[in-house]
């Protein structure tokens, strides 16, 4: 892998000169797809689903009209390849994504990173240039965490990391298990059920993702397109409860409240000011308390607070940063739990690692981007992606966003098919390198 | 109104050798009354019900025995006088509180206050001392806000302060209103109905309340009564909304977040403060936030909190104190609107002013328990009483409160019966002086 591409001062957005009829090709296919999978609002591209094959088989259409070639690896994810892409066996590099939605979900979480890929391999075919490691784009199934509770299902699978019990699990409309779905769909399933890997993790050179931006800062800084510098791990508490007494709001006196929300308000901002300090010292951190929930059936105006519920969850690219938060979260509450007479009850932590991107194609993607014209930024993201599935797979792995209004998982997703074209000539760039 | 009594430097708890016996008579009381207002759990005495008038009428058997006279007023309310008192319409004083109590509540919110009323002026005749202002026990009716949605029904009607929309409030548990209620009671509704006075003001030299501590404070201190200082006023909000943004939490950075949970922590945090501060101070604050949600419908550990609903109360007896204290809220809002990117929106403030108690009748108890060998120690009141209903129409009005463990309104009240005659002491001696 070659990472040499220099930074090119002062450059202009020349090179994308030959893209932008490559943007009717993008607005058509997304598009299409939407007209394959509406909803009451917005789209649905249910996990393992026939709209979900539908779309792949599609994809493939398309791709046949590029005079590209296109197969189903063995977890029926869809790969397309250049015409002279002699052996599927041979090893290679990924451009993908993956093309199911949430329900009632937007048009490009997902769809954006498979259409630019596409648009990546289509244009540099059309160039003829020659890829000693060829590029091949992969469209995944199954990404969404909302169907069937577990995210990155395609891209498990493909490394053998699909356990029993995600296996087992119902989609949530009561419908049947995620092993049943993937079996309706076609898919070969001993080796997956016993967790072995459907690829060589050897064999994959590389793999790079774009994705709409899931929050509000491509926007607020005017990048059209960002490279992520890591995948943030999280720590999380779905419910931890303080616990006080409840009293007279009137007749209890300062020094004898036990008042639950005044804790966990205090709780709430040592763990900002923390957040602030961390921040300042250069630390990568996020902190939200989604819920905070008095009990209806017992909270009134004018009675203290004999309890209430929260959750706390922490993101980070550093482990080491959500190890000390972890530590910093406990102490903070003993200190609470002696000056305020409370007990916090803390639920088991659930934790997801932070998973690191490879910083070559790190610094690839910010030199592609100068070269383009384009600010070279980098950010980290918050949401987990497949991308983190391929990284803890030991596969040198890459990310771009692409900007994004409103965030994703709702109808109102807004990407510019522009700056879409202008991420391709990013990827474009990179994967000439990442080919010789 | 002579209110001399010294305290007696080192006096021993024997003035109240004559009453021990007067204990067994409020066990009586207590068991006969609760006897007559069972519930499944507690005590239920609704508010101008039959049990209501079934208390009072057991109450006046009692004052018979003992060869008191009694009466009703033009509320029914029960009065007791002692044999000799002539004339009805002469001026005189009371001592008493109400016999309603909250469904399924204790039995000594209220009803300790006409025991130890009534245990007073027994003792009071049977040491023969003379009145020249006659000292009478007050039975009020109609105090708890639970059955009606107002409180101190029963004083307000006597003072003419029961307005329409009071009178036409229907029972909570969907029965009549409270006109209705009161007709059928028996009471003539025409003066009550046009906010005429059932009383002469003027004629009423002193009241004053007894009444179990609703808070924790002279269990903690050890202190078998208390002279309180005044009746503490209120600012309340039900249902404050902060107004921020949702968004994914791993992906929105902290300088982009309008997350309403911490902002509300830190406006709570922020009163916090201050409310130290005021109380270092010497000021009179109580603060509360009983009510904190998120909206369940929307929220989820991994949204940034978009929105929440808090309640907040003050309590002050003193009313700049509370005026300070709005002012301040407000003014902490809009640095942290500022800051964080919020807004808060306020529903309408419900005030209550404080009531001030007597300050002579206040060191007239202070004193009577130093000369009854007790703790002489004062604290403020701070739920509502009938008593502030006497001291707002200019009534001289005094409290005192009875050691209670579990605060109130609940089956698990628990007042010791030593202490009710302790206090009875004080109340004798504090009588003895206001009928001179």
């Amino acid at each position: 892998m070659s990472l040499s591409t220099p930074i090119a001062e002062g450059a202009r957005p020349i090179d994308t000169a030959d893209l932008p009829d490559l943007a009717g090709l993008a607005e058509k296919i997304f598009a299409d797809v939407a007209a394959l999978s509406p909803d009451v609002l917005g789209v649905s591209r249910p996990a393992y689903s026939s709209i979900e094959s539908q779309t792949l088989a599609y994809l493939e259409t398309v791709a046949e009209e590029f005079g590209l070639q296109s197969w189903r690896d063995a977890g029926d994810n869809l790969v397309i390849a250049a015409p002279d892409d002699a052996s599927p066996e041979a090893p290679c590099g990924y451009f993908g994504s993956h093309v199911d939605s949430v329900p009632q979900g937007g048009n490009f979480d997902g769809l954006a990173g498979v259409v630019a890929a596409l648009l990546t391999l289509i244009a540099l075919v059309r160039e003829g240039a020659p890829m000693r490691v060829p590029l091949r784009v992969l469209a995944l199934r199954g990404e969404e965490s909302a169907w069937f509770g577990n995210a990155y299902m395609g891209s498990q699978a493909l490394f053998g990391r699909l356990g029993e019990k995600a296996l087992s699990t119902r989609r949530r409309d009561g419908r049947g298990t995620l092993a049943e779905a993937m079996r309706e769909t076609g898919i070969a399933m001993a080796r997956i059920e016993a967790g072995e890997p459907l690829v060589d993790t050897q064999k994959i050179r590389f793999f790079l993702e774009l994705h709409i931006e899931q929050g509000p800062v491509l926007v607020e800084r005017k990048w059209p397109v960002a490279a992520v510098t890591g995948i943030r791990g999280n720590v999380r508490h779905q419910a931890v409860q303080c616990i006080g007494q409840a009293g007279h709001s009137g007749a209890v006196p300062r020094w004898l409240r036990r008042d639950a929300v005044f804790a966990t308000s205090e709780l709430i901002m040592r763990m900002d000011d923390h957040w602030a300090t961390i921040q300042q010292h250069g630390g990568d951190l996020v902190l939200t308390a989604g819920i905070f929930q008095t009990d209806p059936a017992r909270h009134a105006m004018s009675r203290i607070p004999g309890e209430c519920t929260f959750s706390f969850e922490a993101r980070s690219q550093d482990s080491g940063t959500l190890r000390a938060f972890e530590e910093l979260l406990k102490s903070e509450c003993r200190i609470i739990e002696r000056e305020r007479r409370v007990k916090f009850v803390f639920d088991e932590a659930v934790r997801a690692e932070p998973a690191e991107l490879d910083p070559a194609m790190v610094e690839a993607i910010l030199a592609a981007c100068a070269a383009e014209g384009l600010p070279a930024e980098a950010i980290p993201s918050g949401a987990g992606h497949d991308a983190a599935i391929f990284a803890q797979a030991g596969v040198p792995t890459g990310m771009l966003f692409v900007r994004n209004r409103n965030g994703s998982h709702n109808p109102d997703e807004q990407m510019e098919v522009d700056d879409l074209i202008a991420a391709v000539g990013v990827m474009r760039r990179v994967a000439r390198d990442l080919t010789q």
